[in-house]
């Protein structure tokens, strides 16, 4: 019997991420945070569109609004502009949150030891991504053993990162196989109402349904 | 110059972990979790008048009761009654709080990659305490490799352990060389007011008195 904890934002690669453990585990547990992100809101709503899709055995979401009372993000931090368009990879970009995923993956262990859950999946890619730290296959190994360091060690438990190394269009055909509702989903890291377009997350998601050759059933503004 | 960030409990071993990072930064920031505990309340009010006595050059309270929300622990969850004494340190209490460390350290990260401080100081003890994984060494040599893969890396950020190996007499003796001052912290895992004297903690703090040949500044009950 295979239960985990799933780390859903809502944006398309924990979508995928959620269809695919859901795949795999006998008993899922979504896991959803709201930080003071500019789209929390929506984020918040396709998180609940996604419990009341795949019906998970439990749902959580935790306020961890401190990342953005500390800021040092374009995500959090309203007087850091976003860019428009993609960024080189090899510059770490402004919507990177401080140690976000480490302390994401903080609070999936603790509820994970808790209920007996041996796997935690989380939708990070490294690849075709926008070199986050905290998205490396580097940050994920010294983070299992942290958890085999630093847990009760009566049950093992590891992180899962089913697509790590796709690219975005890989992860979208994936995600159409699982039969995702991507509908369900949010990548605008700007508005709330109607995807930007324009934004680096629009942008690589825009990108990844063309490559894929799928449609994007959500509109753009541009 | 040095910036550190200090994890405050309010406990004698942070207390005395704090007098020993002021002695040796330059500037010290405080940080301090709720996180549903027994004696939440007395444990903030200690971490307020450690402010006032050291006047860090910033402090920070985050609330994590998502920590007692999921349960787990004794010290969060009322209805895993305490026990009363030491108990083997052969198994781990049930005094554990999942992943607790872990969760404080990457917020004191996140921070730190903020407002650009090197180090992180925590009074975890390994030797002579009870036994919890998330407060030996193994644990903080693999949490200082998910900070150097996680973080942007534009500042080297590591964790500091000043009485990990240190025994709680010998806690009580660098205190009092520091000049901490032991009357403003508390120990006791059950009651906010009056130290009952007989739960784990409180044994462990008066035996560490008794050795050193000191005398604790709080009353007990028993």
């Amino acid at each position: 019997m295979i239960r985990a904890v799933v780390l859903l934002s809502g944006g398309m690669d924990s979508l995928v991420t959620a269809a695919y453990a859901v795949s795999e585990c006998d008993e899922v547990c979504f896991l959803h945070f709201n930080y003071g992100q500019r789209t929390e809101k929506r984020e918040l709503s396709c998180f609940k569109a996604l419990v009341n899709y795949y019906q998970p055995i439990q749902a959580k979401v935790i306020d961890y609004s401190w990342l953005s009372e500390i800021g040092g993000s374009a995500l959090t931090d309203r007087t850091i502009p976003l860019q428009e368009g993609t960024i080189s990879s090899s510059k770490i970009p402004i919507t990177y949150v401080p140690f976000r995923n480490a302390t994401f993956l903080c609070s999936a262990v603790a509820w994970a030891e808790v209920i007996k859950a041996t796997r935690i999946y989380i939708g990070a890619v490294e690849e075709d991504s926008s070199g986050y730290p905290d998205c490396r296959e580097v940050f994920f190994q010294a983070f299992n053993k942290v958890i085999a360091t630093g847990t009760k060690g009566e049950i093992p438990i590891a992180i899962i990162t089913p697509v790590l190394h796709n690219s975005k269009a890989e992860i979208v055909q994936l995600g159409i196989k699982l039969q995702a509702p991507f509908e369900l989903s949010w990548s605008c890291y700007t508005d709330n109402d109607v995807a930007c377009g324009i934004c680096e997350s629009c942008i690589l998601r825009k990108k990844a349904f063309a490559q894929a050759g799928f449609e994007d059933p959500l509109p753009y503004r541009n």
